[in-house]
């Protein structure tokens, strides 16, 4: 698996993308916000959505989408405007525009799929989006530095990137772009993220294998606790590099070339999560089930004691204790370590030696770290990332509408 | 039910108190950190703690001592220093203290609790805290305001209170104080309140109201959504109006009396969470179950985009919408309303009129509002106070060792 420099969602074979300003949010800032990712040739398509109880009118379209049609073209991605909450009117309102756009393009008007992300409860712009076709399919190349930017709302820089997968039979490329920032959480919130391939697989092993990926990427993730309406992981597979995947050593090297892209976009969104300074990887080993791991790692990653915490770089280690207790998972209270990167703080509950406070203080400074906690009472471990809550955070999400 | 002016845990009859700086940080700040309640007659204590599975030093031998002792002469409290994350050293200390002071005070030993808040993970200075006990005797009297400062932490006020309840059988009194400030949620948390009155119930029957009424106040609010090693409410009752409550009625009464008293200071806990500037009631009305609402109620309390949206005074429903489908309780996303005290602002899950924004952004200019979510599918209904999420939450608890 090779890395491509600069790559993004039009790096494998047969992938355009474009941008243009469309005035989505009405404020005529001029910000990139209508984008178009379309494929040569018709794709398959699997996804995984988000599990939000209240969901977008893009995905509850977009899913029943996904069961009638068998292959797209591509997508019209929109910022600025969600589409969620907005009733009966959102789904007509998808349906216009994906509709009228393959009209336009000469395709069934069934092919495209089309997601938002942005303000919940408005309706979106139809009339402007539609009017912005032409200029949208003037502008389509092989550049994928303006889809990716056009995705962006509190992001502050573009997360894209590509490999390329050598096999016997030749090769082939995965690329991808995603937009995060805020809301990040268990279930990708309000994340987008579009991956490309030329590669082909069987559909239903390729949306087993997304599901893998996510779980151990995006879902894995979390910046403060919320998830939105809206997040959504597509994957487009054209088979254009002429390689279809079918022997279990071949499927398992583009599942691990998938986690890579996947966990380089989710660490990304992290690093980019709204107002933060840095990002800490919490581990927790040893627990009773996978399961009570995962819920212990999230319960961490998410109190804002915690958070402010890594924000002042300060070993309160008490604040990790009472986040452990709070879990309500099997622990034994007196078997706890605790250690920063490969220093152990902490052993059986209780601290090493205070003197170690100055080290710990140390790691805390540094732009990435990780924390162990040994339950030591089982088998089952987790890995969540998270990052720290600033002034910043605060600031982001207070501002009147932001 | 009379309000008693400037009333706390030493209206009752026969309850005593004192305070004294004892340095129990070693800092040698001057602040009140250790004080004493005391009864004139053996009382009977009933509590409820804290469900994190990592319990101090105090709860744990607390909860130990309620098992075998029958009436008590009072507790010691200090802040500054949890006795958390101590080991068996923590209880030893536990121990060592109340003996020694039972002994000193010249009643049998296991006759006092502790209890205990502050920083985690340190030692008590066991010898400070009993060279202060000739101070503390000598200080002992019946005013009750230094005892309530003593057990602040970063609290910026003393949180008291006292009814009068009148009878057919005479009158009695309730009194109370508390501290509070971050780390408050589900379940009480960092939270220590003590409840006096010279009233007389059966004890299993007490324990039963306190369950009752703590469930309805402390556990329905929060701050930040943690919860910590130490919560406790303790109910001490010495009986000495001379009134003994037997009838439904007048345990109904006092039922009523202490929630009363509990609200009060929960909510005065709110209004005083870290860097709170206002405090929202978040009812959820007609979920499926009442369990569905109260974890409806939290989700939407305890989200930072929705805390944040407070502080902004920004009516973002949509935030409200992503709390509500993220607390995955059953739903139906196209009927849900949401009220900002009697003003409808969204119907059916859409907004009514994007001209009531001005109304609504008024209302959250108050310190004080309502937030109603009529989910409009069952029956079950739940309120939680919360507060808003300010820069200065941020930077109390990003300070090092806060």
């Amino acid at each position: 698996m090779k890395i491509i420099e600069n790559g993004g969602v039009c790096t494998p074979l047969g992938f355009s993308s474009a941008a243009v300003a469309a005035d989505i949010k009405g404020n005529r800032s001029g910000k990139l916000d209508l984008a178009l990712l379309v494929s040569e040739i018709p794709c398959e398509v699997v996804a995984v959505f988000t599990k939000n109880r209240v969901k977008a009118a893009p995905v509850v379209a977009a899913m029943e989408q996904l069961k009638k049609v068998a292959k797209f073209s591509g997508i019209i991605v929109n910022s600025g405007n969600a589409n969620a909450c907005t009733g009966k009117q959102g789904i007509e309102d998808y349906k216009t525009i994906t509709n009228s756009f393959a009209k336009k393009f000469g395709h069934p008007e069934d092919r495209f799929l089309m997601s938002s992300t942005g303000v919940i409860g408005v309706r979106l712009p139809v009339d402007k989006i539609i009017k912005s076709f032409d200029e949208l399919i003037d502008k389509m190349d092989d550049e994928d530095d303006e889809f990716t930017r056009a995705i962006m709302t509190t992001d502050t820089r573009p997360k894209k990137t590509a490999v390329l997968v050598e096999t016997p039979k030749g090769v082939y490329v995965i690329g991808a772009a995603a937009k995060g920032a805020g809301m990040i959480s268990p279930s990708m919130a309000t994340m987008l993220s579009f991956i490309t391939t030329d590669v082909a697989i069987k559909k239903d092993k390729m949306q087993e294998i997304l599901s893998n990926v996510v779980e151990k990427s995006f879902n894995s993730i979390t910046v403060d606790g919320d998830m939105s309406t809206n997040d959504t992981v597509f994957l487009f597979s054209n088979g254009l590099s002429g390689i279809v995947l079918t022997d279990d050593e071949e499927i398992r090297q583009f599942e691990e070339a998938l986690l890579y892209i996947c966990r380089y976009l989710a660490k990304e969104i992290v690093l980019d999560g709204e107002g933060a300074t840095k990002l800490v990887h919490i581990t927790v080993k040893n627990a009773k089930s996978i399961e009570d791991a995962k819920t212990c790692a999230f319960k961490i990653a998410n109190s804002p004691l915690v958070k402010t915490m890594f924000f002042g770089s300060d070993p309160n280690w008490g604040r990790l204790m009472a986040s452990i207790g709070a879990s309500l998972i099997d622990i034994n209270p007196d078997t706890i370590d605790i250690y920063f990167n490969d220093l152990k703080y902490v052993e059986n509950s209780s601290l090493i030696d205070p003197s170690l406070e100055k080290k710990v203080h140390d790691i805390m400074l540094q732009k990435e770290y990780e924390i162990i906690i040994d339950l030591k009472i089982g088998k089952g471990s987790s890995s969540v990332m998270t990052c720290d809550f600033s002034y910043d955070y605060v600031k982001i999400n207070a501002d009147y509408r932001s």
